[in-house]
């Protein structure tokens, strides 16, 4: 634990006490977002102190001309990278002329944020006194609607403590803004228009390079203890900005407040010439409903969501307050609604990783998004992959690859690569087994295996023949090996067999080769579509088979456990316990060939294999790995703990289980790797959830039927949570001695339990 | 071959026709340096077409900011590069106040360059007709003086051959330069003063961040039909530069031209506030000696080198116009006079590589200097390595290494790492191993063993250290391995047990203590202070024994061969020669990850190691490997050929060898790599020398005797070269049928001639 100022609470992040150490990392903590925009939870007034301002808007992005050292053929020539849009929280605040600025002021006290997970919103409170010595008292919330998602809405409340005073408030919107995270420190934005109807303000900018149009826009009110005032207002223009300028005396002890309704409305949804018709009527709609109305709309559509999406636990604040962050977060990042969205590793909470689309969401973020929502919300996340399958296969053939076989990129907003790190970019291929698996998930989950022969099974061939080209014949095995990859682990770079990618790859053939035979027997439209477009023959389908069937996997006969890499036993093996707690984190501490030539696991790279396919292999065999493997890994990556929580929990070993699960859980509100001043970690948050439903709950799907083995942490009173299994709602609660089944709907389905089979009746409390 | 305008000729590099798209070639091809200063062929005059500027001086770098993608632990902070320095070359000239600027000519006839080889220095004639219509004919011949190494000098001659006309000259110093391999597109220099005392000009200026202190200075002379004309002059000064203007009406047919005396002197040499003064005396030299008698001087003193460092080959003048060439090229960039100086791969004819060291001079450049100057030469470039040991220990700390275990960098100008490339900076570290073989190699030539208790076995010491930290132990194997490494093989990265690093690191702890047992025996005093400094015990010394004993060596029974690191008989073994020729370069053609699993070697690897430790392996294991890795060595690195040309004659394969020679000889000359504009590759040309000297001459050195095999290509009538073995000259001149040699000096000698041993007396010819 690196931090620990947040308070604990079942319901809302809190932070206590102004200490300008801490905003960087309230403004990652505290971010908010809707799905299709989001943003760090920058302060409304200005603020000359350390700061990261970032606010996103899902889609929109920017070719950032790559940045490398020394240049290798088949980098791509940019980085797509979600960019720092136009400002429209902006909210200046002068008193008698003063400007409100937290680094400057006199005193600030009872200091408070919240972000209220229950409500879906933002607040901050405090009393500053000011450099001409006025106290005021402030309570600034803000949403960004989830209702309409085009909007945001901020009340700044100001009460002036000391004296009356002339309070100004100038609401802003600024389209000169910088990226932190742009390689060439140039601009990404060219603003086209600055335009003001009325007391309606919009800022028209374009992306450059992507030219995505998008309107800023904002539109205020004034109140004087909470009834609206008509005051008369000033404008200014510049070339990138636009401030309206409101003037109110207030009283000692009155209340003034200025209402700022703002957002984008961009071209991703619009025509360009409508887009300051769009942002007007969304505007009407806002100031016709009110602050109050649409914070209350907020909090029934958040209801919503937590209803179904909501985990309870018992007897551990600390570990109730993280898992609902973590659903909080995901649910602010992606809703799910549109098959053009992403999840990007940091989410709308900073710009590392170019909040772009990683294989995290194949292999972290389905079974969450599956099981909370409806069942289109995976399935728009396939299709995401399936609209890019041509910039997949175009991908292939820069490396070298025919036919049609595609690779997958490692980080992309529009389906080309982004990434250039020669043993990532072209080496760390396994992702595109993770489409694969994420197909199989899905359709094992939903039962929908028509996903498959409409887009599934393209996507599926291209990367079998992939496979099939990557590996090569080696005399000397008399099997096919795969040289140059990196596994999971990155702490590995240009291996050997990988296990888990040869694993992968022989499974992909085998999986597409079997998903073929279905197709061909039900789909018999589809089957000659596909097999007409992809050109696919039986010649080609038996090397597929003579490649799978010959794969090599390196094994330990001393040790009985497959091993990560060729090579492997000829490291130094000595457990993480112990080396010295200096050298740690070793990606801090180490260079990075020593990290390389160490034993040491960066996340879960075997035991991943192992979780994809469990049924795979027998728990002995499991155990046998797990022991082998957990030693030796650190945990450096975000998407390690949760896999070992679930392995744990199915092998009785709760306490570790549990270690692993708070490890994951409060990531970032503890700040374990020491960065959330750069963002959330929020494709990981994905796998809490399934540290809990998959680990404690011990959900799994096998044969069309949800099986559960539950287990509870010692501390936990009890735990609870939810799934859409197929359309019926069932409700798990789970406590030492007894676990509660509720299932809503209207069929009653048979599950399993504890390895017994059980009938659950619907709308019926079942107790095991 | 990719270009071939370069004229054939024995003693010159001749170009003729003008083609502004072969300008950035030659001004490579025909650049000047005196191995302290030294200039890419850049026109004296305005030149407005594509063009690549660079003045470079010895020892002055920039540290460049790093530039790269990600980030790793134990990347250096910059990268310490030569940088082009202040511009003093440039006349510019106008007729009748139209500029010459060959690209807008409207007619360029006659043109010639010369780079003469024999004399030392550059010219270059045209007849251009300007816009307005104007005819002249220009002769312009400058040379960098090897007598007075701070000094160029120009004679640019114009005769105006259609009407009178009136010429003016504007010789200038320019400080305001670019660097084209700039990281962050910053400029490197400040100007401090820009400064005139009659017709001297100077140009103060120093490097940023190293300030390194340059002066720059010139003065002219205006002659007519080839008398001394004292012109009146003006002059113009801005913040960077200095210009003088001379204006002399010439009649047609009349010859007028302008001498420029100008160079460098630097803080390196002279106190910072003599700089002025010092540049004033070398033109007083200058003046006094005048434009004829400087190029007299720079004739015979090239002469002299010839003398030693020729190489003669009858029937063949392509093959004799390369060698001659790589020799001129090698003494351009390096005398041997200062042992703060190394030899760049680009001398100082290009950026690329940073003008920096590398391993290229322990490996390829020793043997050159050893045999064809004074032994205190080579002794200076391995004295430059001791002077650095502090920084390389340094280095290997950064690195996690402990107890005065130093690495060598990669890439330096100070001593610290440059390189910023994980697999190479902080793996391919055989470099390590490279500098004890260089001391091997320097006392096995010059049987100076002093070198050693006096310096090189600190070195020695360090470099054992570090390998036995570098290994560990494989319970697996039983032996030592070393994980993670790059071998000279660069398309190789990351792999495990490099068997040319393993032999290698076996052979410098052998070495280093079969060494201490001799220093200790000869040289009690040093013995006892190396000690003393590196507290080197026993114990330690038993430890680097045990890995010497026990390293472990990739071998394959079936093929028996070595094998350049593990699993590479994992590989699909194709010979080039069923490589599909629009495949190649490799380089070029293929992505990263493609090039790395093929089984295609950039430069030898293995064979280098047979190459180094030839006695350690019989001809026939030597053949064995030969024919194993030849076959799928694609020689895309320049310092590859030059080792299978000597291994092919050792093999008794005059042809094949001949082939690899022709490619080292003319690699820049005939452009083979597509890249000579960059620049030209300095320190292959003395593989080039070894290629005839121990290739086809077969020379070695055992027990302190030379020995001689030598074969001739079957092209070739004659070829003859001279070697300095210890003080005594001897001369070798082969043909098919017979071999002579030629002892200078004072005492017989016994030298070994194919096989048997020959007694040759001084100043005598002896018939073999």
């Amino acid at each position: 634990m690196n931090q620990d100022y947040i308070q604990p609470n079942e319901w809302s992040i809190l932070e206590e006490g102004f200490d300008v150490e801490r905003v960087k990392s309230s403004e990652s903590l505290f971010s908010i977002g809707n799905g299709v925009m989001g943003q760090r939870a920058n302060f409304e007034e200005n603020y000359s102190g350390p700061s990261f301002q970032g606010s996103y808007i899902g889609g929109v992005y920017y070719p950032d001309k790559t940045k490398v050292g020394w240049w290798k053929n088949g980098y791509p020539e940019y980085f797509a990278k979600v960019l720092n849009a136009p400002n429209w929280i902006g909210v200046n605040v002068f008193i008698n002329d003063e400007a409100l600025d937290l680094f400057t002021c006199k005193k600030v006290e009872d200091f408070k944020r919240e972000l209220n997970m229950k409500e879906g919103f933002h607040r901050r409170s405090f009393i500053a006194t000011l450099p001409n010595e006025i106290e005021i008292s402030v309570k600034a919330t803000r949403f960004l609607s989830i209702v309409e998602d085009e909007l945001g809405a901020i009340d700044f409340e100001i009460e002036v403590l000391n004296s009356d005073a002339e309070v100004r408030f100038e609401p802003y919107l600024d389209g000169g803004i910088t990226n932190t995270d742009a390689n060439w420190e140039e601009r990404f934005w060219k603003t086209l228009e600055v335009k003001s109807e009325g007391n309606k303000g919009f800022v028209l900018s374009k992306t450059l390079k992507t030219e995505f149009h998008v309107n800023t826009y904002m539109q205020s009110e004034v109140l004087l203890n909470a009834e609206k005032q008509d005051v008369d207002f000033t404008e200014t223009k510049t070339a990138d900005s636009l401030t309206f300028s409101y003037s109110i005396k207030a009283e000692k002890g009155q209340k003034v407040s200025l209402r700022k309704y703002a957002g984008y409305v961009t071209d991703m949804n619009h025509k360009r010439s409508d887009l300051v018709e769009a942002a007007s009527k969304v505007l009407d709609y806002a100031t016709k409903a009110g602050f109050s109305k649409l914070l209350q709309d907020q909090k029934e559509a958040w209801e919503k969501i937590w209803e179904m999406a909501d985990i309870t636990i018992e007897g551990d604040v600390k570990a109730q307050q993280g898992i609902r962050f973590n659903i909080f977060q995901l649910n602010q990042t992606y809703l799910g609604k549109d098959e053009r969205l992403n999840i990007g590793p940091k989410g709308f909470t900073g710009e590392k990783y170019g909040g772009s689309t990683y294989w995290d969401t194949e292999a972290y973020c389905i079974p969450f998004y599956m099981a909370t929502k409806d069942q289109q919300v995976a399935r728009n996340l396939l299709t995401y992959r399936y609209n890019h399958l041509d910039k997949a296969i175009e991908n292939a053939e820069k490396l070298g690859f025919t036919n049609g076989a595609a690779l997958y990129p490692m980080v992309t907003m529009n389906g080309e690569e982004s990434h250039n790190e020669w043993e990532i970019t072209f080496e760390e291929i396994h992702r595109n087994g993770a489409m694969v698996y994420a197909i199989y998930n899905y359709v094992r989950y939903t039962g929908d295996f028509d996903y498959i022969p409409e887009k599934g099974l393209e996507v599926m061939i291209a990367i079998a023949r992939f496979w099939q080209q990557r590996v090569n014949f080696s005399e000397h095995r008399n099997k096919y090996v795969m040289l140059g990859v990196t596994g999971p682990n990155e702490y590995e770079n240009n291996v050997h067999n990988n296990w888990y990618t040869n694993y992968l790859a022989k499974w992909c053939i085998e999986y597409c080769l079997e998903t073929i035979e279905k197709v061909k027997e039900a789909y018999a439209e589809d089957y000659k579509r596909v097999m007409g477009k992809t050109r696919l023959n039986e010649g080609e389908m038996a090397k597929w088979r003579e490649v799978a069937e010959n794969m090599y996997f390196p094994y330990s006969e001393k040790h009985e456990v497959f091993l990560q890499q060729d090579g492997f036993l000829d490291k130094e093996i000595v457990p993480i316990a112990d080396l010295d707690k200096s050298q740690r984190p070793i990606n801090q501490k180490w260079s990075w060939d020593r990290i390389l030539r160490s034993c040491y696991i960066k996340q879960a790279d075997v035991l991943q294999g192992f979780y994809f396919f469990e049924d795979h292999f027998s728990k002995k065999e499991l155990e046998k790995h797990f022991d082998y493997y957990e030693p030796i890994t650190v945990h450096e990556s975000s998407l390690s703990p949760c896999v070992h929580s679930i392995q744990a929990a199915l092998l009785g070993r709760t306490k570790q289980a549990y270690e692993f699960y708070l490890r994951t859980s409060r990531l970032d509100l503890d700040d374990y790797n020491k960065e959330v001043e750069q963002g959330c970690h929020i494709t990981s948050m994905a796998g809490t959830w399934m540290s809990i439903v998959e680990g404690f709950g011990g959900m799994r799907v096998k044969d069309d039927q949800l099986s559960f083995n539950p287990t509870i942490p010692e501390d936990w009173k009890t735990y609870s949570f939810k799934v859409n299994f197929r359309d019926q709602i069932l409700k798990v609660k789970v406590s030492a001695d007894k676990t509660v089944f509720y299932l809503e709907g209207d069929n009653a389905i048979e599950i399993n339990v504890n390895g017994k089979a059980v009938e659950l009746q619907p709308n019926q409390e079942l107790e095991v």
